[in-house]
């Protein structure tokens, strides 16, 4: 292999690719990326053996050739160089790829690109393309409601699935819920989405996938058999592996009967929360209580150890009375996803799930499980 | 106590008290800031036993009073309420502190203010003032090689103390070493402060008058004793205990008789070494070594693991085939703290301490030890 390419081209698709190698491996091929020189491309690869992604770059290919090299390593080396500069990369037996750029040479241990793992992509049954904007939405707006339970593996991602909405026709719906709160956001659904397989997309895939889409414009590729995914977007593929389990029945703890309807002031109802909550202990649980009297609504927390907290706020509210625990962070979480000025909360009882949404159409639902106050 | 105030005034001074107050206490009372409400001021102030940190700010006080209270939680609240707000401080009985501000009302758990601690200053034999902007450099300029190693505790702060110096007459002069390097930094001795004990001020104070000094301006009034140093900054007051203990002959350490001087270019040296160090693993104790040979200096890091690096660059050095190696980090240390375009080395040989500093007349001096490469 000798091939000669950009700095800054090869920075950017190693940002890419290098971020899914775990900074620990079992196996020392999986801390490597693999580097494929051939036809005026480079094409880099790397896998933690759940997820794999693989971009190419245009490049000066003299002898084309595949080795593999420590992917942290060598994204950190030419992380430094400087901006604009020319890399050469050759191999020379195979033991070992040269690396020069300017008056730095560096000689990186290879190892042979025959190990390196291949997650086979098997065949695709349902493909479509969505908006790199749609895409970006749907995982925003539910990632922070994933388990991070081990035991409850088929809750650690998000559940994309399509359905009919009765008002706005066919989506493609998120979720994601830990069990405490449920996220559910909806998007259109695209052309070829329709009647595809509900599947969890693991954690880490939506992180990586989120980073990718930093940024991005246009249409992102997708493609779903039963066990795999796989995203196109620009240069970039990542393929991953799908969380084999079954989703539970989110539409059975989405409440339908929740008539006590309160509309807050989101900002001022989140910096309350948040001032409230300062005095909460992790001990007591952070939880925080809502108490509604003559249209104010009390939000207040009691900390044995500390004291008490309380604040008052106008809301508009027509049941008297009411009251319930939330917890504190789990109830922020949700606020921050609000994008109208005002929060509509839907009660149904002080031991039942609130639905929490935005005033008006609202593409995404959340549901809260109070605390006992 | 009934006291109202600027929540501004009162968060500017709670940040500079509360920092002082660990996480973790073994007494309560050691978590609560004291505040003392009396003649149009709040005066506030928090320790860990070493240190005593104290500011007043102006308030409206309608009873004067004393109380302590969890300095973190406060500052939090504090932190949490609306910009320019007022806030109104009252304690009924003593267990507990109401605070309130706009529609936030908090209660506060109380101590006694009896048994908070009070870090008797003693009388200071030795009173000087300072420009913040000299102690700010020779802090900055030495902080980086205190020892963190607890066996060797009369390292772990930086050494002050006055001395003529044969060029500039005398001078305050601060030092740092961990064993492995040295730092020493210089300004002219402020009246008053010649003839003073050398006196070890501990790294968390050090770190703390840096804070303080960030954007500081005018003079800082410094008294010392034997035991304890106390710093006037505007209305804030630090006192903090010195560390009891020698520090080491350091003169005898500075290389006298290097000959071998080799001028570089800072800039292009720094990131030469921090590119070549990339390759450098934590078990190899990351090891650059230096070979210098025609006008050029090769930087070279051998890696078993990983691989090598090498890089070249232009120097003036008139001794041919010299070679040392030095620890990456702490000659990167070194160098963030070189101030002129070219930074100078003076050796004298691959086993004996070498000394780095400005080009023209220096106002800092540094010691390396090699390493064996």
């Amino acid at each position: 292999m000798k091939v000669t390419l950009e700095r800054n081209h090869l920075l950017k698709s190693l940002g890419h690719v290098h971020r899914v190698v775990e900074r620990r491996n079992t196996y020392p091929i999986l801390a490597n990326v693999l580097i494929k020189a051939s036809e005026d491309r480079l094409e880099l690869r790397a896998t933690d053996l759940d997820i794999e992604v693989t971009e190419s770059v245009p490049a000066m290919v003299a002898t084309p050739g595949t080795t593999t090299v420590p992917a942290h390593t060598l994204y950190e080396i030419v992380r430094k160089l400087a901006d604009g500069a020319e890399v050469k990369l050759e191999t020379e037996g195979g033991e070992q790829m040269l690396l020069t750029s300017g008056r730095s040479r560096f000689h990186l241990a290879c190892l042979s690109p025959d190990s390196f793992p291949d997650l086979k992509s098997g065949s695709f049954g349902h493909t479509f393309s969505i908006p790199a904007e749609a895409l970006r939405e749907l995982i925003e707006r539910t990632q922070f409601a994933i388990s991070t339970e081990e035991t409850r593996y088929y809750l650690n991602g998000i559940y994309f699935h399509t359905v009919e909405n009765s008002q706005t026709g066919m989506v493609l719906r998120a979720v994601a819920t830990d069990g405490h709160r449920m996220a559910r956001a909806e998007a259109g659904a695209p052309e070829g989405s329709s009647g595809m397989p509900g599947i969890i997309v693991p954690k880490k895939t939506v992180g990586e996938v989120q980073k990718l889409l930093d940024g991005a414009e246009g249409d992102v590729a997708v493609e779903v058999s039963d066990t795999k995914i796989r995203f196109k977007l620009g240069t970039v593929v990542l393929l991953s592996k799908l969380i084999e389990g079954t989703f539970p029945d989110y539409e059975r703890v989405t409440p339908k009967n929740n008539d006590k309807e309160m509309t807050v002031d989101r900002a001022t109802f989140a910096t309350a929360v948040d001032r409230v909550s300062t005095i909460a202990s992790d001990r007591g649980g952070k939880a925080v209580k809502l108490s509604a009297r003559d249209g104010q609504l009390e939000l207040s927390v009691t900390n044995p150890d500390h004291g008490t907290a309380s604040e008052e706020l106008a809301v508009a509210f027509e049941t008297d009375g009411f009251e319930i625990g939330f917890n504190a962070r789990y109830l922020l979480d949700i606020i921050a996803q609000i994008r109208s000025e005002s929060a509509v909360f839907l009660f149904n009882d002080a031991g039942s799930p609130t639905l929490v949404k935005e005033a008006g159409e609202a593409r995404a639902l959340y549901v809260l499980m109070p605390m006992r106050v």
